[in-house]
């Protein structure tokens, strides 16, 4: 059965600000956006040369009712238990939704819910047996995940983000690329939206890490681009190569997946 | 985190013949037995006396594309991958109409999807880490398992049903007793369809075992009467009480929740 493993193995992650709108404060899919990214995971993913793991954020199906009952800090109250189930559910529908559209693409699309098995403490995945995942894998299934609510050893319940599940699965995996589609086309040396000279990094590495950390660090706005850099050390440390592209720019995913050095790239 | 753990656990697992149009080709509810028994589990359901898993079976949702695509039997071309795909999401449509209407009873239902986490091997379930699902119900979730298809060492893909995750989950979990809602009244002492003398056997265990044997295995009918006699002695040897009880009988599924010797009690 491990006659697939010379393949190389792509995590792709895309936001949920991406594949929902993500102010609405009911659940919403952004169909223009998620249908144009279904269209190119099908048109990239080359089954012959790859195996892939995508994993999807849940935007407006999860952070509204998340905010709402608070589960993301653990549940106090009776009624925060209907919360959490409801939370799930509604993460399926939109996975749902997700994989059906994947399938018509011709993407062997399953569905695999991380809550059925993940364990978190203190909202940090500890434990997720992985067995099922990499035969799936093996057989030519592209697993599909997504931001869950989990239990947690600590505080009863909380979230479990496809941003935690990327790293973690990537890492697992031997992933060869992390690719993160977001709606920000990098890292930047400053803040593009409020900096007209803010300038594109293609590339973080051991030789420019310092040089990117002074960018990010600037005195002036310590704990805001301090979150940036400790998430950029972060990535650093998870040993995979990881990508961060903009996925609201049409062609982007199957650049990055072609292996297209677009965005931000982060080298361990 | 281990305060629950003096409540007793049930396991219910009912049936895809009862909360689907078995008949029907196309995906379709049972909206008038599926009604009925969520707001049965709802009002039996007691969380302060007991802890529930609810598995149901797939029936239509399952059944007409396993048998049109062959996925019970592995996977040998390329398209049955799409058809694996398929099914899983086909499975978490009904999971999620399931569990929406069990939420709106009241009930914490959390859909579990076993595929994202089972191994299996030769049709059999031979993994399952169910530390995430024993949290779930320490905390006071429902977890709602289901019928699925999963990954198989042996034969890439296998059908993991409902039938195969109760005995499974009921053993390891401890449960005090694994109820059965099925479309027949337990076991008889021969066809009820075809002898009008067949009496239901209330109680099975070590004193009356070799009465229901020979009951079982009259020579007239070996096979499918071995059939049931094997099922039988493979629920004794799991070591947790079984009940088989009409799921079709409304009130059915509240007296067995409650305890009442309704049915067939099997006792290991």
């Amino acid at each position: 059965m491990k006659n697939d493993t010379m393949k190389e193995l792509i995590v792709l992650k895309v936001g949920g600000s991406v594949i929902t709108d993500k102010f609405s404060e009911q659940p919403k899919v952004n169909e223009q956006n998620l249908r144009r990214i279904v269209k190119e995971i099908g048109s990239a993913y080359d089954k012959d040369r790859m195996s892939l793991v995508f994993i999807h954020g849940v935007g407006s199906f999860g952070h509204p009712i998340v905010k709402r009952t608070g589960i993301h800090e653990g549940i106090e109250r009776e009624e925060q238990l209907i919360a959490f189930a409801e939370t799930q559910r509604l993460q399926n529908e939109l996975n749902n939704i997700v994989t059906k559209l994947l399938i018509e693409e011709g993407v062997p699309a399953f569905p695999c819910q991380a809550s059925s098995f993940a364990v978190m403490d203190s909202k940090k995945l500890v434990k997720m047996d992985i067995e099922a995942i990499e035969g799936l894998i093996e057989i030519g299934i592209v697993p599909v995940l997504y931001g869950v609510p989990a239990y947690d050893k600590k505080q009863k319940s909380s979230i479990l983000s496809g941003d935690q599940i990327a790293p973690y699965l990537g890492s697992r995996l031997n992933a060869k690329r992390i690719i993160h589609g977001t709606n920000v086309a990098g890292i930047f040396t400053s803040d593009p939206k409020k900096n007209s000279k803010a300038r594109l990094i293609p590339e973080i590495n051991k030789e420019n890490i310092d040089k990117v950390k002074e960018y990010l660090t600037g005195s002036t706005a310590t704990d805001v681009t301090g979150g940036m850099f400790g998430k950029i050390m972060e990535v650093m440390n998870v040993g995979i190569e990881a990508q961060i592209i903009n996925a609201l720019i049409p062609n982007n995913i199957v650049k990055a997946i072609k292996g297209e050095g677009i965005g931000t790239i982060i080298r361990p």
